[in-house]
């Protein structure tokens, strides 16, 4: 393998200038610069890259914390995460938390251990001290932690949005189905924009809490399945996600209740899946795309020691398909 | 922030004997392990993780290409590679492959400067050479590059059974929708299997190809559409991944074209929105799980110059749902 030595002498330039060049350290000439790239181009050099990050403190890699990646909705805010720190020159480590706080942990440890530059949190697991004794650059999503930056999609007026839609279309009684509101976590506002609305309304309603993180088919259906014999009066659904959205559908056209004519059916976020399901489903959008690049920017600016806000509010969008037409 | 001295004084032993705890080297009593790993957990002491990963000459990260982890498929494998990574005590660093050779070229570059422990590669933008120059450990999946330790399910298998099941329905003229066939991959061997199930039964047939790695929604749309315009005695679609199965659905739906009755479908993967279609989605199952398992073990064993098998071929389960019943 190659050395700093045999591209310095390649190029004709000193170690230390190709050690700048590779640091982007000190004065150094376009033309001494390019020089340097061919001859390690030439070479084939490949710097060692844990030694330099050793140097500079910094491992260019940030953690990310999901729930789990197999989940549409994270799956797609990994992708966007993925994209705008490449543009940043990071990379980016996945986590899956799993609901294992002990998994969490460590990657917070990791941080500690120099591993990784960031970390980007949209998992709940751990408790909020876990947190606040970490000095490292932290971004939250939906969850709201001390004076660490957080981003969240208006979680009020999304369900704002869709419980307004829900009784403009006639709906007189509305079940919504959330996390656990036990949880201090942002999206529960969705939830009580819900309250606040069918109670200004007079509507009738049922509120069902589930655990977010329950990933499992069976369990849904038998709970949906049970909230829809429970109430057969039952006319419009608000679900806090697009995947139990799907499962409401499903389980009306097993026990042949139509959707939309018979109940009417709103899900979250506007995952890639809510288009295809039959119907295809109203749901109100979160902008994936912004948070995943707003995530990376708030990181970034806390590793270069920039300016960065705390509260970082982003719009969401209600997009009507069938299944409330 | 606490050094290995500190433990060491702490835990009445001397710095040595921290190290060799911390890297698993040489005897060390129980009675001793355990007391330095108190004293660490009482003095709150973060090895330098990078420094020790110099040392080792080991990142303990592997990396994960794949087109795009917010394709449900891939966004599966990602969960099952993280966990199982997690098992051995391996972190993952993700990158979307996005089909940009320079991207992934990156990452195997990333492996030669030390910074990752090895790559399991799911994408197929690169040449083969790129691959075949590199020495570090590499698992493929549903890619063979000569000598490099590879896993795929029973592609063949698959086809065969997707298209046994459409004939034995009773299906006369069927369309596969599949992946590029010009690309050198294993799972172009569905196709073959579709070509000699349809031959030997002497059943009208068309070949749709696309390019697998495109995720855009109106052109699978337009495709689709097209192909059930010019094929009005189509009755069945064999369709290589589950996504372009449920785009089937929905364009049928659209078109007034009852599925299953006028129109049998069958997808590929099982990912986990199969179920949700409507009406669900009849598949073939990859073992998702085993092939992050089996994943993470090739690689662990080329990392610890074990021995392991370079072809690596998993079975495929027919899923009998309602989109062919």
């Amino acid at each position: 393998m190659p050395t700093i030595h045999d591209v310095a002498k390649h190029a004709g330039v000193t170690p230390t200038t190709v050690s700048r060049v590779l640091n982007n350290r000190g004065y150094i000439s376009d033309k001494t610069r390019k020089k340097v790239y061919s001859s390690m181009e030439e070479l084939n050099y490949q710097p060692n890259e844990i030694a330099r990050s050793l140097k500079n403190k910094q491992s260019n890699i940030i953690g990310l914390i999901v729930p789990d990646v197999s989940h549409p909705f994270f799956a797609s805010f990994a992708s966007h995460i993925e994209y705008f720190a490449y543009e940043k020159g990071m990379k980016v480590l996945l986590c899956n938390s799993h609901l294992d706080p002990i998994k969490e942990k460590e990657y917070i440890d990791m941080m500690r251990g120099n591993r990784v530059d960031g970390i980007i949190m949209s998992s709940h697991t751990l408790e909020i001290e876990q947190y606040q004794n970490v000095q490292s650059p932290i971004v939250t999503f939906d969850r709201q932690i001390g004076d660490i930056p957080f981003i969240s999609s208006d979680n009020y007026m999304g369900g704002k949005l869709a419980t307004e839609l829900l009784i403009s279309k006639g709906c007189r009684k509305i079940a919504h189905i959330c996390g656990n509101l036990q949880l201090n976590l942002l999206a529960n506002e969705r939830s009580k924009a819900f309250l606040d609305v069918v109670n200004v309304h007079n509507v009738d309603h049922v509120v069902i809490e589930t655990d977010m993180n329950v990933f499992h088919t069976r369990e849904y259906q038998q709970l949906i399945r049970e909230l829809l014999l429970d109430h057969p009066d039952l006319d419009g659904v608000f679900a806090t996600s697009d995947i139990i959205a799907a499962y409401v559908i499903k389980e009306c056209m097993e026990m042949g209740i139509h959707v939309p004519d018979q109940i009417k059916v709103v899900g979250y976020d506007d995952v890639s899946v809510a288009p295809w399901i039959t119907p295809s489903l109203t749901t109100i959008r979160q902008p994936i795309e912004e948070i995943g690049k707003l995530s990376i920017a708030l990181l970034s600016q806390q590793i270069n020691n920039e300016d960065y806000i705390i509260k970082n509010q982003l719009d969401v969008t209600l997009i009507e398909r069938a299944s409330t037409m």
